[in-house]
């Protein structure tokens, strides 16, 4: 029983159904016909041979179907940590290299075991780190990086570089050789694409067919564009005339695959997979979380991190690289009717088939096809309102979000996103460290207390109440301490200081010695220190210190029992 | 008048009177008398000649006086600094070169220009990311490396380590080579100091001294040690017999020397700069503010960073090395009847004419009286009850300082300090990660809603009210959506989500965009999402968003509110 826990196959397996098995199959011919260019795509971004792409489909899918919790979830190559595979590899080994290879089947395995230590310990809630806005930022410039990335193979150009300048330069320099064959094929495959992705449904559905048959036919674009450019490509022998093409992909099954476990490779790769784990789980975990809540079925993370833990050590000694969940194909898988993981063990079927046999027809296809899939699909991923919607309502998200797309862009994608990560945890820390002080008053007939500088209250010139509006800690203590002192040294006849603990979730050591101080250096001056409304734990913590023995005032529950003791009666009217 | 607020003493200065004047003088006499074998105790502790702790207690002093705010804080060498200085630029020079005298003016000028930017860019703040137990732990664990490290110094053999265990090995490696005259002066005088400051000032008050002559008698004690153990050194000419001498120390005035400013130099001493600057600033604003206090007065944190900025650059240019207030001496002068700034002035050129005329006074000064008063001063600053009253009081902050401890110990100050200040953010950025989430339910015949597993309370069955006690932010927006989907999908007849906000004092991008998915999420399952009682700059920021319209339920001013519009009126007993 507890093993099973931990293997959730056991759980659904048992009450698999022969509809289940219909309706997953069904999904999985569709997935598996939408994966094949895809697969190749993203593994030449990877800037891998085509044939990786389609193994790190294989393995890893079947092993996410046993360890895997999302019902729909379909696990393989994307955009964006092929990407980064693309930034960390290429650090330590020339594309083209067998070094490559291998180094991206160590970073796989090294973000799978990764994954899975997280899983055991139950550490997913690092990825809560990666602020939203920083996600989205990051995402963002990437799609632009990867389009960029892609069009020097629109042309028929070299390209290179890992920064959005790097790439331009490279555009630049080499635009006069562009291949007008290529650039032909290209530009003609993405403008099909982007045709075939806003336009198709709706001529379709025009010409009277059902919904459903639309939405199939539309899936199968990317195969009509590869297999018209590749008839092209054979027919006219255009390979002859300066296209690039595909060439010679192996017929065969995943290989057994070793990575390279040198100390000093783990060493140069341990950042880039720390950030592909994390970037790779959290868009995992929010396309499963996404579409189990469209069934009301939970997802949960612990486990998603044990599945998506195997999926990539398969991936590492099955010849592929980094794999996660991705976006597009899950909601395919979806929505095609997917009731189980079983889906995707039937489309690592048919991906291994592929493998097996078709790869003899990718020979002549052209790259400029696969870099027009590439870039019709991450250009869905670039969403630059994140900006607009950031700076309308908070400005420290719009200044985390603004320079992880400038440093993605500018130096690079791990650069990018931990300057990202730690922005916004300095933000966050810089704005609890300022918390909102307010003076308060007693709103006439009322027990309400609201800030003198907002509402008409009484107050009482010997007593100043003061509500913070944030937990007490060691970042913000001594803001409180001074905020207080000096408020009271331009004050002379203030008797009482009353500090109003509403909204006061925690109150550390740091600022439990803080308020002692402040206690004693109001004792000195003459003033006594109230609390009023201190919430439960944090009065449990604070009776296990001395410091309510030593409080010169009293804790009151309601700041209207502290006004009504201390108040000599004499209100007067607010400022 | 702009540049007045930069140079307070433009202010005090201008209303200085005679009585003033004689209460400084007073206090600077008997703080001069003090500083002598103090000062050049800490510069043996920094690895450098004794003349430079002279030297660092004279124009840094004088700048002080000119731009600090403190009325009492005495400025020069510190113990703590001192060890944070010998470990900085150990790293970057052999001791008794005169690269390592000039990279302790190199480290006292970055030190003082980042004191100095922190000041005029307001950033004093940044000091506070020091949690207090942090601090704490680091200054003991300081003064028990400090004082070990002293031993060799008492028992005349060769020491040397920068860390506890390197320390206990070197003493264990040459204590056979112990020299027994300088062990007697050693422990003779340790022995004295400790009688007294503990056991003197009872005994003259037996004899019926007045307790102010008493105080400065005791005051005078560590020049006694030095007087009589330099006196018993000549006379019988101890140093031919193996007993280390302070010897020769140059009769001169501050000189003007020149730091060395190449790349490599400031690279290397980046970080301790950074340390020492925060340390620095933080043990002596703690001390300013607390005799401040007494008095009535205010320290302005931003100016004394430029006080002590200027200090430390004019340590730099004058053959010192780091500085900041110190705390024994700011009390003596504070207790002397130092009114303002002048009695350091005063101090200063009491250290002045000690540097110009005293020094062939010390030649005989056994090392072992200077190891013995450092002994003695750095002991009050141990004080391990801060990890007993730490795990008492919070498990987080007791990680924290045993960490810092242990660290500070073991491997070295810089990284214990380091180590501290990030793991008490993290622990506290893991804390608000998981926010405490509390189901509520209203207490019969009030309008209050409880903890239901707290209180005996009214619920009904189609209403989930949650309450959370935190602010909502990216760390711990996602642990919320997950905890109330468990909690939905666990029970079927729940129909509205209550989110009870009256602890929330921010809600971020991330949360928002977590709340957004919530709403939809919900909307899925059929059920509606309410807010109650959030708070009125929360609701201004949501206002611009979409949220609040797309919000399937309302967003109610108080909790009653809610449960009298939502609930069905059958409401059944607590579990």
């Amino acid at each position: 029983m507890r093993i099973a826990r931990y293997i959730p196959i056991l759980e659904w397996g048992r009450h698999y159904t022969r509809g289940a098995l219909g309706n997953d199959m069904m999904a999985a011919v569709i997935v598996t016909i939408m994966l094949i260019p895809q697969s190749l795509a993203y593994a030449l971004l990877a800037g891998l041979p085509p044939e990786a792409g389609l193994y790190a489909s294989i393995v890893p899918i079947m092993l996410y179907a046993v360890f895997g919790t999302s019902r729909a979830l379909a696990v393989g190559p994307v955009a964006v940590v092929s990407l980064m595979t693309a930034a960390a590899v290429g650090q330590v080994a020339a594309q083209g290299t067998a070094g490559y290879a291998i180094a991206a089947l160590t970073l796989a395995v090294m973000s799978g075991a990764m994954l899975l230590a997280m899983g055991l310990f139950r550490l997913g809630f690092l990825a809560n780190f990666l602020s939203h806005p920083v996600i989205a930022g990051f995402i963002t410039a990437s799609g632009i990086l990867i389009a960029t990335s892609q069009i020097s193979h629109i042309l028929g150009i070299s390209g290179g570089g890992h920064t959005l300048p790097e790439m331009l330069e490279g555009l630049v320099t080499h635009i006069t050789q562009t291949n007008p064959i290529t650039l032909a094929l290209g530009a003609g495959a993405t403008v099909f694409l982007f045709w075939v992705r806003k336009g198709l449904k709706p001529a379709l559905r025009q010409f009277g067919v059902s919904p459903r048959t639309a939405d199939i036919i539309q899936k199968a674009g990317p195969v009509a564009a590869v297999v018209v450019t590749t008839v092209l490509v054979w027919g006219f022998d255009l390979a002859g005339q300066g296209v690039a093409i595909v060439g010679a992909v192996p017929q065969s099954l995943p290989p057994l695959t070793m990575p390279d476990f040198s100390l000093d490779l783990l060493r140069a790769l341990l950042l880039p997979a720390i950030l592909i784990s994390v970037i790779g789980f959290v868009e995992s975990i929010s396309v499963a979380q996404t579409l189990a809540a469209k069934k009301r079925q939970r997802i949960d993370p612990d486990q998603e991190l044990i599945g998506l833990g195997f999926a990539n050590i398969g991936a590492g000694f099955t010849g592929g690289y980094p794999v996660t969940g991705g976006f597009a194909r899950s909601v395919v898988n979806f929505d095609a009717g997917a009731e189980t993981p079983a889906a995707g063990a039937f489309t690592a079927v048919g991906l291994a088939i592929a493998a097996l046999a078709l790869t003899p027809l990718v020979f002549f296809l052209p790259k400029a096809t696969l870099a027009a899939t590439i870039i019709v699909a991450v250009l869905s991923l670039v969403d630059l309102s994140i900006l607009r919607r950031t700076w309308a309502y908070s400005r420290t998200d719009f200044a985390a979000v603004a320079a992880t797309i400038a440093l993605t862009l500018g130096v690079g994608v791990e650069i990018g996103v931990t300057a990202g990560v730690i922005l916004s945890i300095a933000l966050h820390l810089y704005k609890t460290s300022r918390p909102h002080i307010a003076e308060v008053g007693l709103v006439p007939g009322t027990q309400h207390f609201r800030n003198i500088h907002r509402h008409a209250v009484e107050t009482d010139p010997a007593i100043l109440t003061i509500r913070i509006d944030e937990s007490l800690y060691f970042a913000n203590a001594r803001f409180l301490e001074d905020h207080i002192l000096n408020r009271v040294v331009q004050d002379c006849p203030i008797k009482h200081v009353i500090l109003m603990c509403s909204a006061v979730n925690e109150i550390d050591m740091s600022a439990l010695e803080t308020l002692e101080a402040l206690n004693e250096r109001l004792r000195d001056m003459g003033i006594t220190l109230h609390l009023s409304e201190v919430k439960g734990p944090v009065t449990d913590r604070l009776k296990r210190s001395h410091f309510l023995e030593q409080l010169t005032g009293q804790v009151f529950l309601a700041q209207y029992d502290a006004w009504r003791s201390l108040s000599a009666g004499k209100t007067m009217a607010a400022r």
